[in-house]
C-alpha cells in the first residue's frame, strides 16, 4: 500500500500509530514501526526518565514522537532529549507548535501537526508542516468537535499538495479504506492500538476497551479537572462513561468546589486501577474492537481488509 | 452502481434525498428520484395541505415521504394521506415508529428508520425495518452525538443483513465512496441537495450554505426553543453559527425567560427571510459545497466521483 505517507516516512504500510500518552510507550511504538507502520511514543504531559526509558525500549526499530504541545511548552528541554534520540517523525498536538519547528527540521525529522479543524488546518500548511492529521470528535482521548468524514475531504482540499491523515473512529481495515477515499495518505489510529499486547496501561483499561459500547462515550473535562491538566478549554477528552463521569459531567463547579476530597478519591483509585473512578480514554470505535492483540496483527489486519477493499491497484498513488 | 439499496428499491443510483422539512419538496423529491437517486418528501412537524400539494409537485415520479415520528403521532392522519400517494418508501425518524409499520407495509411501502445510535439500530433491525440510515452528529438538521465513520460499520455489523445507508456529512463522490467502504449500501444526503435550485428555502438561505464553514456549525436546541417544538432532549438541530446562535446558546434558560419577546423577534426576522436570526440547518458538510445547482447535477457528479474512486466492478455487490 503506497501513499503519500508511505513514501515521505519511508514505511510499508500507510498507518501512524497516535502517540497516546502513558499508553504508546516504546514497546508498542517499535512494534507498529516492525509491522511496517510508523510507532509514534507518547511524550504526554512530559517526563524525561519516562522518555528514556521509552526510547530505549523501542530498541533500534525507526519510530517517532508525539507532544502535546502546550505541556512541552512548558518544559521545552524534552524535545532536545527526543531529537538526541534522532525520531524519523515529531508530532504536535492542541498548541503552538511553530516555536518548535526549526528545531525539528534541522535535525532532519519530519513535523507533523495534528488539527482538529479546517482553520488550524489551513494555518499548519501556512507554517510548512510535513503532515497533517486531521482528528475527529469520535477519537479517543483529547480532541475537538468537527467529525472525521466531513473534516478529512475538506482539510484535503485546502492544504493540498500537504498530505492529510484520517484520525478518530478508525479501529478497522473498513475505516482505513474509507479514509483512503476521503482522500487521506493514511490514518493514525489510537483506541485501537491502546487494546494491544503491548501497550501500556493496565489489562483493566484495556477491557474497558474490549467491553464499552461506541453509544455510551462523551467528550468531558471531569478527568483533567480532577488530574490538575490545564487542557485549553475547547479541547476535551472522549472516554467511555464510567462511574466518575456519570457523577460530574455537567456539574463541573460542583466536582471544582469539592476538589480536594475527589482528589484524594481519585488518587485512591488510581492505586487500585479502579476504572469506575478512574479515567480510560478511548473514543467511538471501541465497537469494533472486542480483542487484545498484539499490535503486529491489528496492523497485518487492518491493511489487508482495506487492501481488500480497495483493491490493490486503486491504492497506489503516484 | 448497485447495491443492496438500488436493488430494494429498485433504483440506478443508491442515493437518497434527506426528507428535509421545508425543504425537500415535490419538485426537489422528483428531481432527484429522476436523476436516479429516490426522492423523500421531507413532512416536517406536519401539514396536510403542504403535503398535498408537494405530492402533487411531484408528478409522476416515484418518491418516497419522511416523517419526524413524534410529530407523526399527534397528527396521524398525514400517513394516511401520504399512503394514498402510493409512496415507494416510508421514512421515520425520531421517535416510536412501531405503531405506524403495519400500515406501511400493508400499503406495500418499504420502511425506512433513521437512527443516531447502535442500539436504536439494534431495536430498528429487531422490529424488521427495511433499511436503517445510520445518522452521524456532523449532518444538518436535528440529530444526536454519534459520527458517521464509527457509527456505519458499527451498525452495519449489528443488523446485518438489514441494509444500512449513511448519513451525516457526505457532500461529495469521496463521501459516498468512503460510506460504500463502511458497509454502507448508499447515503442520505440533506446539505448537499439544500444547495440546489429546486429545493423550498429562500435564496438567502441557500447562499448561507455556500458561505458557510464546517467549523462555525453547532448542536443547538435555541431554534427549537424560539419556535416551540418539543424535541425530544437529546436531539439537537446542527446549524451554521449565526447572530441568534451566538447569543443565545449556552443561555438557554434565560432565552426561555424573555419568550414572548424573542419569539416576537424571531417571527418579524421571518417575514424579511433574516438569516442572522432565523435558523438555516445544515452540517459539516457545507465546506464541500459552494454553488446550488440542478439536483440532477448533483447525483451526477457524487455518483461519478464516487464510481471512479471506487471502480465499478468493487462497487456491485451480488
Ligand atoms: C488513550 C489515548 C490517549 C491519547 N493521548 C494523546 C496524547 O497524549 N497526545 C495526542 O496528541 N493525542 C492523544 N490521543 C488522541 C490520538 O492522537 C488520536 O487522535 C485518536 O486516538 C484517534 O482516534 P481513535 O482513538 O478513534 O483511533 C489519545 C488517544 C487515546 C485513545
Ligand atoms: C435543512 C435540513 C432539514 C432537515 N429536516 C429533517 C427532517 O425534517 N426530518 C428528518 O428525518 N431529518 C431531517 N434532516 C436530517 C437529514 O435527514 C439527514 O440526516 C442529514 O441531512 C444528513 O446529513 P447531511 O446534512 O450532512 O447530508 C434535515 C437536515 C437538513 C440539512
Amino acid at each position: 500500500m503506497r501513499t503519500a505517507l508511505t513514501d515521505l516516512v519511508g514505511i510499508e504500510q500507510p498507518i501512524l500509530l497516535a502517540p497516546m500518552g502513558h499508553v504508546s510507550g516504546g514497546r508498542l511504538a517499535a512494534a507498529v514501526s516492525d509491522a511496517g507502520g510508523l510507532g509514534l511514543i507518547g511524550a504526554g504531559y512530559g517526563d524525561a526518565d519516562w522518555l528514556h526509558r521509552e526510547f530505549q525500549r523501542a530498541g533500534r526499530a525507526r519510530i517517532g514522537i508525539g507532544f502535546i504541545t502546550w505541556a512541552l511548552a512548558r518544559n521545552p528541554s524534552l524535545l532536545d532529549l527526543a531529537l538526541d534520540y534522532a525520531p524519523e517523525a515529531v508530532m504536535f498536538s492542541f498548541g503552538d507548535y511553530t516555536p518548535f519547528l526549526n528545531q525539528v527540521r534541522a535535525a532532519g525529522a519530519k513535523v507533523i501537526c495534528q488539527v482538529q479543524t479546517l482553520a488550524q488546518a489551513q494555518d499548519a500548511a501556512a507554517a510548512g508542516v510535513d503532515l497533517i492529521v486531521a482528528q475527529g470528535t469520535e477519537g479517543g482521548g483529547h480532541g475537538g468537535e468537527r467529525s472525521t468524514l466531513s473534516l478529512v475531504p475538506a482539510v484535503v482540499d485546502a492544504v493540498a499538495p500537504t498530505p492529510v491523515i484520517a484520525a478518530g473512529g478508525i479501529a478497522d481495515g473498513r475505516g482505513l479504506a474509507a479514509a483512503h477515499m476521503l482522500g487521506a495518505a493514511g490514518a493514525l489510529i489510537g483506541t485501537r492500538f491502546f487494546a494491544s499486547k503491548e501497550a501500556l496501561g493496565s489489562t483493566n483499561a484495556k477491557h474497558v476497551i474490549v467491553k464499552s459500547r461506541g453509544d455510551a462515550t462523551l467528550r468531558t473535562r471531569v478527568f483533567d479537572i480532577v488530574r490538575d491538566y490545564a487542557w485549553p478549554i475547547h479541547i476535551t477528552g472522549r472516554v467511555p462513561l464510567n462511574r466518575f463521569a456519570a457523577q460530574w459531567h455537567g456539574r463541573e463547579a460542583g466536582l471544582s468546589a469539592d476538589l480536594t476530597r475527589q482528589r484524594a478519591i481519585y488518587r485512591r483509585a488510581e492505586q487500585r486501577g479502579d476504572t469506575d473512578t478512574i479515567v480510560v480514554f478511548a473514543g467511538e470505535a471501541v465497537d469494533l474492537i472486542d480483542t487484545i492483540e498484539p499490535a503486529a496483527r491489528i496492523v497485518e489486519r487492518i491493511t489487508r481488509e482495506a487492501d481488500d477493499l480497495v483493491g490493490a491497484s486503486s491504492l497506489t498513488k503516484q
